[in-house]
């Protein structure tokens, strides 16, 4: 940390963890070991120590908070929830920080049933949001990602994370963010710093420039509330999946929903499984039938195909609107996939209380656990849809886990605490077949070289890109296992960026290499950062590669 | 000019203007009086005079001309094509500027055909995109304003204008974009910094804190370059059109429309105009009828819209997609108007023949005049709705024009050289009937006060907001009227901001009121503008409030 005397690992630092417990109280303040060890760990194998944990209670106090490690040049690092799994969980990007945590700020400040936002706090976690919504019988749902119930909001966003709902481009639903600056000062964006102000979360923009980008993934300053848009309930949703038995099959498929994604017929983000990723989220890895530190076979990968009735590739989103209009986009659908080897199902509620009723008159037979397995994960994706996390999703986080999923899962699931193995790579990419085989194929050179499975999803983020996620799962306890999972990491990252595609999000690990070139972009962060934080106090590091370099 | 010391008005300037021409080419850089007479020309009755005009031909040229700027302490003030009507025009926020003319800089860089986007220049206006893409037989419509066919679409987005389609929201249909910053840096955002990538213009965060908004509404960065999404040709278009005959009618029409904008059924940006609004686009302000200096009587505003068919309000908006998703929302939006006094009238291609020819049966009959005049303007929307500009929706801004529009109208429509007089003030508002009712009594009465006829049109420029325009159209070659105009403008400003109605954008003119109470928004954006353009040399004054307020 160029930028900070060295100051906090002596009085310094005893000093300014003692004027900050003046201001959140001591029990708010945790420097003991073991809450040290906890926070520092990491699915990426890279334990990261903080030097304290502060858990402030509201928006002031953050502020002093922060005035308090300027004074003190002590670095802080906020943190939402901390659930930022396999991008660094809670941890900063090097040690020697101070952990703010701001999961005690969760708040739901208000909720607007007719114009559809709420505004909360940091700690405010998607089961919490759905669970006030649903019981105060707004007709109201919040987008939903796969990242577990107990992940915040505000944190997803920060990260410029992506959900399942057309309200799914998270940013895109936000108007209105608090902000605490390096200097202590409160920012209201939009119209919010007019206290009159009648469209303070319908507009995100306001007048003048538009600064909310330049809190999300950056060091810029604290988002301690924000609003954010919520989606009116639907009159019908259908889900929709499609499989296609073999690899080769997906890129005509991809090709023939783009239309129907460009021109809206498709709202909501599609997501693009490969058979692995659809096995890892329902099953535990076949440990007893694979070789130590190895992939599954094809012809196990084959096998367990056959058996579940998963093709190559599942698509997977959903159809929202009146009964009229999802009608017309099921037909718009099943006629852009004629002529592939995509046949859309659609499942509705009703198809799937008939698809249960089946299942059960089926038995054991096979067609009545394969039905049986459809209708749990139509169940889960249904709920998810309409705004219902749900933390089944989070067990590819536990595929390579040497004691499978913990009873605990999945409701207490917790991937960093429960010693999972996790690295992604994601890769952004046009919106065309061609690109994403060509991302997949590169991807599973190196996935098949260091002998790990690869987990791949390709979702529609937009209606012109793809976001991938390419997982390594690995074993945390075996050491080499964890080595490779790194180097795996490392050369997919490398050889994705250099074939152009460039990750929408990194984790903690991989902040070093986003500036290669010293280019003038990142000059011009760099320049932003020193205006706002001249004495880089907030998140050192955080994407701010050429300091991250120095810390990894 | 605080930041600058005065060497511009001696031999600085003319040492500076040297070396500019060194860079362009003399005859791009024009200092006399006839040119900067005519840039000094202004719909605001408030002429800033420019020092000159240089015309640079590419970013590179910029680059260098900003250089010259920093060194020679010489302000630029940026313009496209210099149609910022209404809100400023050609000119700069005070005099002592040198205005760099980006209009030569209009290329079209690439249009994608299969993924829907162009990458154009500051200088390439709404009619040579649509042009470029009807004669190379591209399906994609770009969004159209109403401000007329030679605006530059960049100019537009760098104001965080709005048009008409599905793609209205302007700013959030741009990614990658290339800026000349102060220091003569060219900064590409979003992923385009990375030569090698292959989504900048398909996914607009890239990686790392995301900067557009930053460059829009400011004077951060000269953009000199970015990418447009385009929408694809649907299938079926149809305009949709609801009046209602009494002023109070329109608050439960609002309120019955917001679901269905809310739920993605209406994506397009509705336009609710009142009756003013719609004779300003048809006809010439009747004169002879009225008082010098006073208002059309509510009478003749009656028998007006009683000749012309014409109720109280009228909201206008596009249905797109296929034939049954069509027809899906025109069966929601006529249940949703059920019970209010708004009957919805859809427009499509066959009906608009159908009425073209019964106007011609009907003839010269009272039912022929308005069939006719209904045919004409739905053949101008509905080339609008599908991307091809129409000068006639800038008839305006020539309403009370002493002599009315000129012969050039609309084709080569500029109304600044024509000598109109124009001011708006344009708040945001709730989505909510009361509260567009509420800026509309509020505006009327400062309105009638000064004798002005009030145009208004509210616009749903997204899911949650209202942008007002409320339009002082006035007879600048009148001292009197035209220093009314300016009184009214400031006082339904004044009165929209102390009543929390923000304004989405200002003109020139007021941007000194932005920051009444010296807030942390502004503090910080003077701090980014400080890091970034440390000499002051970038349009200053341009959203500056504290500096524009000492050059007005």
């Amino acid at each position: 940390m160029s930028q900070l005397n060295d100051l906090q690992e002596g009085t310094g630092l005893a000093d300014a963890l003692a004027a900050m417990a003046a201001v959140v109280g001591a029990r708010h303040v945790l420097a003991d070991e073991a809450t040290c060890e906890r926070y520092a760990r990491s699915t990426a194998a890279r334990p990261v120590r903080p030097l304290a944990l502060v858990r402030p209670g509201n928006a002031d106090e953050v502020a002093q908070l922060v005035s308090i490690a300027a004074r003190s040049r002590v670095a802080v690092y906020p943190i939402s929830t901390g659930r930022n799994w396999g991008y660094g969980d809670a941890c900063a990007l090097g040690a020697g920080q101070v952990i703010l945590d701001l999961s005690r700020m969760n708040k739901i400040v208000h909720v607007d049933a007719e114009l559809a936002y709420a505004v909360i706090e940091p700690g405010v976690t998607q089961r919490q949001l759905s669970d006030h919504l649903r019981e105060r019988g707004y007709r109201l749902w919040a987008d939903c990602t796969g990242a577990g119930p107990d992940t915040s909001y505000i944190g997803n966003i920060m990260e410029r994370g992506f959900g399942h709902s057309p309200y799914g481009n998270r940013l895109q639903h936000v108007a209105g963010m608090q902000v605490v600056l390096a200097s202590g000062e409160l920012l209201e964006t939009g119209f919010g710093h007019y206290r009159q102000a009648r469209a303070a979360h319908l507009f995100p923009y306001g007048v003048g420039p538009f600064l909310d980008g330049l809190f999300t993934q950056s060091n810029m300053g604290i988002v301690t509330r924000l609003g954010i848009w919520l989606m009116p309930q639907a009159e019908c949703v259908n889900h929709f999946l499609c499989s296609v038995p073999e690899h080769a099959d997906i890129e005509p498929v991809v090709d023939a929903l783009r239309p129907l994604r460009l021109d809206g017929t498709l709202r909501s983000i599609l997501h693009i499984g490969n058979d692995m990723r659809v096995f890892s989220g329902a099953g535990a890895f076949p440990r007893d039938a694979v070789t130590q530190g190895a992939r599954p076979p094809d012809a196990l990968r084959a096998q367990m195909r056959a058996t579940s009735g998963v093709g190559a590739w599942t698509v997977s989103g959903a159809l929202y609107g009146s009964h009229a209009q999802v009608a017309a986009a099921r037909a718009a659908l099943r006629r852009a996939l004629r002529g592939t080897a995509g046949r859309p199902a659609f499942v509705s509620e009703r198809s799937l209380r008939a698809g249960a009723l089946a299942a059960r008159l089926l038995g054991a037979t096979k067609a009545g656990r394969r039905l049986r397995a459809r209708v749990m994960l139509g169940e889960s994706l249904f709920a998810m849809n309409r705004g219902v996390p749900d933390g089944r999703f989070l067990a590819g986080a536990y595929w390579r886990r040497r004691g499978g999923v913990p009873t605990s899962f999945p409701d207490g699931a917790n991937p960093a605490q429960d010693g999972c193995g996790l690295l992604w790579v994601s890769p952004v990419l046009p919106l065309r077949g061609s690109d994403m085989l060509a991302v997949h194929d590169l991807a599973r050179s190196s996935f098949d070289k260091y002998g790990f499975d690869l987990f791949a999803t390709f979702s529609m983020i937009n209606e012109r890109a793809l976001g991938g996620v390419l997982t390594v799962a690995y074993d945390k306890e075996d050491p080499d296992e964890a080595a490779r999972a790194r180097a795996c990491h490392d050369e997919v990252f490398g050889n994705m960026f250099e074939a152009g595609y460039i990750p929408y999000r990194v984790g903690n690990h991989a902040m070093g290499r986003l500036d290669p070139e010293g280019d003038s972009y990142w000059r011009t962060v760099a320049a932003i950062k020193a205006a706002l934080d001249p004495a880089g106090i907030l998140a050192p590091g955080r994407y701010q590669p050429a300091l991250a370099a120095g810390l990894q």
